[in-house]
């Protein structure tokens, strides 16, 4: 094999994204921030808590296993804050699970999966799964050139058109942030990232991931309306049971549609 | 020795509290966000840069380190974002820096030193330097019923009576947060938080090293005044420099009292 001249990543890049996708996938790490999000996939996976755990025994992760045919496959929760009993939301925990399970299980292919807001403006409903095209944060305003941009840390998604045509999911940007509310900047900074969908982890593992060029894809399923009448915390706590129903049932969908195929084959 | 029924804390922390409290201090990790703020002490404990990184090949976090007297220093800095060149600033890059640094170093206590915002109001002035209580986040806003504390994050620092007598610093509160600005929201928060001094690292490095039971202190120098007229990061460059070398001297003189004392010393 000659490397093309101009290629712009590195040959070792190029070497490694090749490598990569001339084999099946062979491991999938999943990351789910929350347990009524995670618990109906382990259910349907027959995923078996881990208790020998990967990670330190001083972090509340939660890791469950198992396979289906040949997928190796790692659901990853941050688990319930030791302190507060809450599930761990948020960028930090999720940028900590996904680095130490990089390290820990050396994934082909992450996928993020979790509930969202969703703009009715863009064409997002209550119970819509997205395909998330591009992630970026909403809410790391540095005004000072450069820094801005890192602030706003866009990472684009693995691109995947099978996996688009074959599954019934619609597509869409995704902006991430701490809060679950919205202000008037962080508004703003969605309407400037172009994003349909609103959610408080998904950038931050795309942050990880881009590091250490492990694939990434996120499926975000909408449990608000952020443009609506309704209060967020008052709909998303409404809609979190039904809804994760449909995110588990896309995320099925997506590993069987992964399992046998390459990266480069989604 | 007997243990006391009526400790808060579990027996295990209080006896691993007890047997950390009987001996010198060895090791610090010392996280400090931007080179600038870090140079100056590299060159005047004369620390080596790691070139056998304990950290992953993927990962820009540098480490510096070397002895002072008994002491071992480890100095992180998360390093230049690979794609953009600036420095790895933020909640995200602290975190794992913290978690990573504690895994690969197991430090006897941290030390995250920076440049902070600061509020006239609660007494602060442009090259102050602060000795933090206490750290928060005030852009994490889940207005959900336990939710909302997990959002704030509020986290002790090691409390250093005898430090602070021997020291000329000023004590107040921290609030951590992605931004370099500050928003209505933003702002309401830091108020809720009690906070003389701003930051966009603190709460994070807090977080982690509670979650492993490391004493931790944070040392804050005033750069930029938030109440006050001029633009944030304006002012925020204009200072970096000079009010570095503030810093500096405090994390100085504050390593010379650490040296030969137990952490229930300071």
């Amino acid at each position: 094999m000659t490397l093309p001249q101009d290629i712009p990543s590195s040959a070792e890049d190029y070497m490694d994204s090749q490598t990569h996708s001339n084999r099946p996938i062979s491991s999938i790490l999943i990351i789910i921030a929350m347990q009524t999000e995670a618990l109906p996939l382990v259910e349907k996976f027959q995923l078996s808590e881990d208790h020998n755990s990967v990670f330190p025994k001083e972090v509340p992760w939660v890791r469950y296993h198992g396979m289906y045919k040949d997928l190796q496959i790692n659901l990853i929760w941050p688990g319930k804050d030791s302190a507060l009993g809450v599930d761990s939301v948020g960028t930090i925990s999720a940028s900590l699970v996904t680095y130490a399970s990089i390290q820990a299980l050396q994934p082909d292919l992450i996928i993020n999966a979790g509930t969202a807001g969703g703009f009715k403006a863009k064409g997002a409903s209550i119970g819509d799964v997205f395909l998330v095209s591009e992630c970026a944060f909403h809410d790391r305003r540095i005004p000072i050139p450069v820094f801005d941009l890192y602030g706003v840390g866009l990472k684009q998604a693995l691109k995947t058109p099978n996996l688009l045509a074959g599954l019934d999911l619609k597509v869409g940007k995704l902006s991430t942030g701490d809060s679950l509310d919205m202000s008037v900047q962080d508004e703003a900074s969605i309407i400037a990232n172009d994003a349909t969908v609103k959610d408080m982890e998904g950038a931050a593992v795309a942050y990880v991931a881009d590091m250490f060029k492990v694939p990434a894809i996120f499926v975000k399923a909408v449990t608000d309306i952020v443009d609506g009448e309704k209060p967020t915390a008052e709909e998303f706590l409404q809609n979190l049971a039904t809804v994760s129903a449909a995110l588990d049932e896309a995320v099925t969908q997506v590993i069987h549609f992964i399992s046998g195929k390459c990266i480069h084959e989604l």
